[in-house]
């Protein structure tokens, strides 16, 4: 096997180095991989730039990446799902298997969840890397390494639209058109929802939104009047919507989906801003509006695939640059400054494990 | 008011006449509607043969219809959702309002409900049907007459797809491609499952069926033996369906649904075949396979006109004849031979009441 | 038919008053009901004092009561759920029985619903009243007059408690032990809830929860801090509450729930405070804590009986004042200052109606 | 350690024998058991009599006993649960913890899950036993080592009572009044079924439903009128049912459950008979009467355990006979003539490690 294990390591804040690393050792119940596609993520430019992202602090140098798909290198022997050459989704978190959030279907909320470059756990941002087998999808020869990295910020996106119950016939807010908002109007689609009018402070994002399929948008600024927003809202829908999602995390967004959301109708919390803000809750409380926060997804990663895989969910055009991994602090770079959508990192030469190429 | 009320009436087993009746006088929560588009549902063609559908029995003269659109002729006073020339789909039962299924949101359960065309309550297959306002609902420009007439078995199979729970990522076993079959097949691609089968006993329904989206089809005849029909259905799929919809209520398809269906998945029964089933109830029972039958529909027309209305379902394929209300009798007798999908009977000249023309 | 209407009418803020009014006639779903026992609430409370409650404000004469329970003196002509002489605990909201909300089975978020002693709408603290007959729930002889008055508060802890979800097993932190706060405690413990911490700032209040049934009470003060209190609910429980339940409405109550309720768990909110408050939602959101509010009750009131004349819940001991609707002043006096739990006004002499005598 | 490992092993049908078998080696996250109570259950009586209970067959030897407490002789190295002397009830079954059905909360449908004196898997009937720690739950000191064997049978119990949502005012029919159905009554009543009606084709099993709070009872016989079943289901009880339970599994109990359930309502089938049952499904569906199966239990444990702990349940009166390890073969012989209810084993000296005596 080769050698060569070049690893994308944060070190601490703005110090993220390329480094070879050993390459792990398996369990029985892991595959190595060798990665190919890894994304990168809002939570990896907070790391970079804060090293910090939310109560997560970076104490340790850690490897990035968790956005990411690779092929299977090496199987451990009591690994039935795989085999060596099988192209590979990688879900990130492995929870302990053992508490009673794993038994209850809620994995994503073990406390002891081994989730990619989260402190103190390493990513995958590396030629080389190693994971619980069963929490790793092959890919179709159809779908290819891009989409299978992409699998990741679609599961959250999947997740909110499952949490706020989007199903057939729903009107649907999203407000913020970054790539959690985007993935996130694509998945609402796809479960039914009739009408998606999506919000943004930059008009270049809405007319993405727009391509990708959505019915309305409001550009919003600062100085934009809450009450007259609503309003807007609710003409441009010609109703009140019943779903509103929030992707921007921002108290301005939080009290908008509050407040425009029709009464016995859910707004979803998918960004985590400030740890305070300042909210209208009693009208919420009085107009039955469920409040549901969301953290990372749960048994989406199987549905992601197959809304992929199906055609009903395209995801390429979310995918704006691309860099080899040598390039990585490049693409940090791209992505820190918020150019285009999704930065993409190829570990392998573009495309070279795609049966149907570009 | 023009007086000519043409309506065709069911006077007992094989007797359908067209003939005049009175214009009916409306009360103040109600509309009279200038008929438009009828279409001839199965159960109609039942009452017509045997007087009887389940254990609904024709005892008196009754006016068939209830697959219907048309046009608001005139307002009672307490009407404000619909001003006179609004082109309306018309859901035909109206509930008590008063009872408990009504009070918690299941008011197709309520005893008292008076359905169009179901003994003892007339339908609307004439000239003139006059109907509770709140429960016809306003068609867009854009949406045709024949589009509202079909919303009312679209409205049941997305009752049976939410019943059944599909969403997105679900892999969906349909057994029938009948109207009903077909409708629940482009409800549930529009809920998101990601993977359809079909089953018929003709395989003219299943190129239909082809044609409209499903992924896999399997022709069944009377000599199919049970375990392989299961064993093909997993093949196909590459896995388990998780939810199987009966459209057919034979004996044969409920038995398929129940082995069929993934540990924990959902069994929804449309078809109401004979009263009594020998079934294979303790693979089901110990696999938790969950059994639940439909009722016609309950809140569901709002969400089958967003859904035609936002182009995510295109029902206009499923009418494959057409007759004015005058041949109202050949109508019924193509539809009795089972000769294509929908057969739609035009009470005003087809097409006059949509702006946007074929 | 007596002609005396004695009537308690609230003119406007601290003006209340007893006079004559005529008797009401009625249509033919309602009944006029000749009126025994109405509790007295905390917003009956505010609207005395301030003119107000929430964004409902007093702009006519409005006559008070809405926690009541009457005997049926006359029926309308298509009555056929009550008799005359009949004894009923009245549900004080009647919806449209037309919107969406009516026929989803959330009629209590009807916008148009007529609700007892809510502006503009007339209470039924008087001689004579009259209501539609369906939302007049028979009692048994065994069942009070006075129970029947507080089906009504114990509506709103069976809503809160259904909003939560609470079934066997649960947790629950409930916080306010005011009227709502025990008789949400007593809901959730006949819902199975294994375990009940309770909170207040009044030790008096505690003392009465642990009588009803309260395994833990922590007195909490305004100096309480907010980490010492998440402490020490986590401890008293040995593990933290899956529903936390505030009914208090006070910003520090609301954190509280936020902060101490188990992730994946269900923080309702009953108590309607300042229309703006800070809170620490980003923690909830990354904890999936769902956060819901509660209006009124929906389709509670039957369970409300059912739970009360099953013996399941006794509310007896709720009731701490008595007075005749001649010492009406004096009752919200009594109120007013906070005394004691529930007061309850006698339209007709105390027990007069009672079959079972106290 | 002691050497002395009794155990009883099943040959074949009708060949139950006592005799040593080596005490076992735990994995890193097991315990060794030092077992106490064990209780016969009704499938261990259909493997002895018949080397079978529904598809699962015997082929080797198999140990019995799957309903048990025991107390923790040490602990493997990776346990943090538990500690040496710990008295704990075993959860029988342990999943894989991999596959789609661990991971979406459903453990109990796992195709891999290794569940106690279910071939191929051995019971823990002898005096050691090793398991899986996290499926070991502490006891308190004042529940009893029989309270902890007896939470397997509750555990069904509560998970029908789950699966079929009964909660605060339902009214619930229960079929058959064996163990099962007892347990089933107890817990409907702990999650706040108002009224609770049982059937039973032997008296004296009536008669304790009776004394464990059955509200109604109806004798049966196999000479019963369905039709006058139903019709003395509804008058008893006043009303439909809305959740009907069956713990029989015969063809007329399923039966009476579909025709007696309140349209909307819920029939669970607990009980497992003959693979084929002829049904009126046909009402069933057209009234969307949901049928649901179920199959053991899953995260019911905790549940169960704080019932009892918390006194909301009382299984105590439900062991009609007691017997010494040694004496097994008398137990089962009187499991097998269906005397009393629960009969159950003593691996040590009846109450030896309770801290609380009887």
């Amino acid at each position: 096997m080769a050698q060569d294990n070049l690893t994308a390591v944060l070190y601490k804040t703005k110090d993220l180095r390329l480094e070879q690393t050993p390459i792990p050792e398996i369990k029985d119940d892991e595959v190595l991989l060798r990665m190919d596609c890894v994304g990168i993520c809002g939570s990896d430019v907070h790391y970079w730039q804060s090293g910090a992202c939310g109560h997560f602090v970076l104490k340790d140098p850690m490897i990035m990446g968790h956005e990411a798909s690779g092929v299977v290198a090496k199987i451990g022997k009591n690994v039935k799902n795989l085999q060596v050459g099988d192209r590979v989704a990688i879900e990130p978190g492995v929870p302990c298997r053992y508490c009673e959030f794993c038994k209850t279907g809620r994995y994503h909320l073990c406390p002891d969840i081994e989730f990619c470059a989260t402190p103190p756990f390493h990513g995958n941002l590396a030629r080389y890397y190693k994971h619980a087998a069963d929490f790793c999808y092959k890919l179709p020869d159809h779908v290819s390494m891009e989409e299978g990295a992409l699998l990741e910020p679609l599961s959250v996106g999947i997740h909110a639209c499952r949490r706020g119950g989007v199903t057939a016939g729903d009107v649907v807010l999203v407000l913020g058109a970054g790539p959690i908002g985007l993935v996130t109007m694509l998945a609402a689609k796809a479960m039914g929802a009739s009408k998606i009018l999506i919000t943004d402070i930059l008009e270049s994002r809405l007319e993405t939104a727009k391509q990708l399929g959505a019915d309305h948008t409001i550009l919003v600024s600062r100085d934009s009047n809450e009450a007259e927003l609503v309003k807007k809202v609710h003409e441009l829908l010609g109703e009140h919507p019943n779903i509103s999602i929030d992707a921007s995390g921002a108290q301005s967004t939080v009290r908008l989906a509050l407040l425009a959301t029709k009464s016995g109708g859910v707004a979803v919390l998918v960004g985590m801003g400030s740890s305070e803000l300042t909210l209208p809750l009693a009208g919420a409380v009085a107009r039955e509006v469920d409040i549901r926060g969301i953290f990372r997804y749960v048994n989406e990663y199987p549905i992601a695939l197959s809304l992929v895989a199906s055609g009903k969910i395209n995801v390429k055009p979310l995918v704006t640059h691309h860099f080899a991994l040598e390039e990585t602090l490049e693409a940090y770079e791209v992505a820190r400054k918020g150019l285009g959508i999704k930065v993409m990192i190829h570990v392998q030469p573009r495309d070279s494990n795609n049966p149907t190429k570009f």
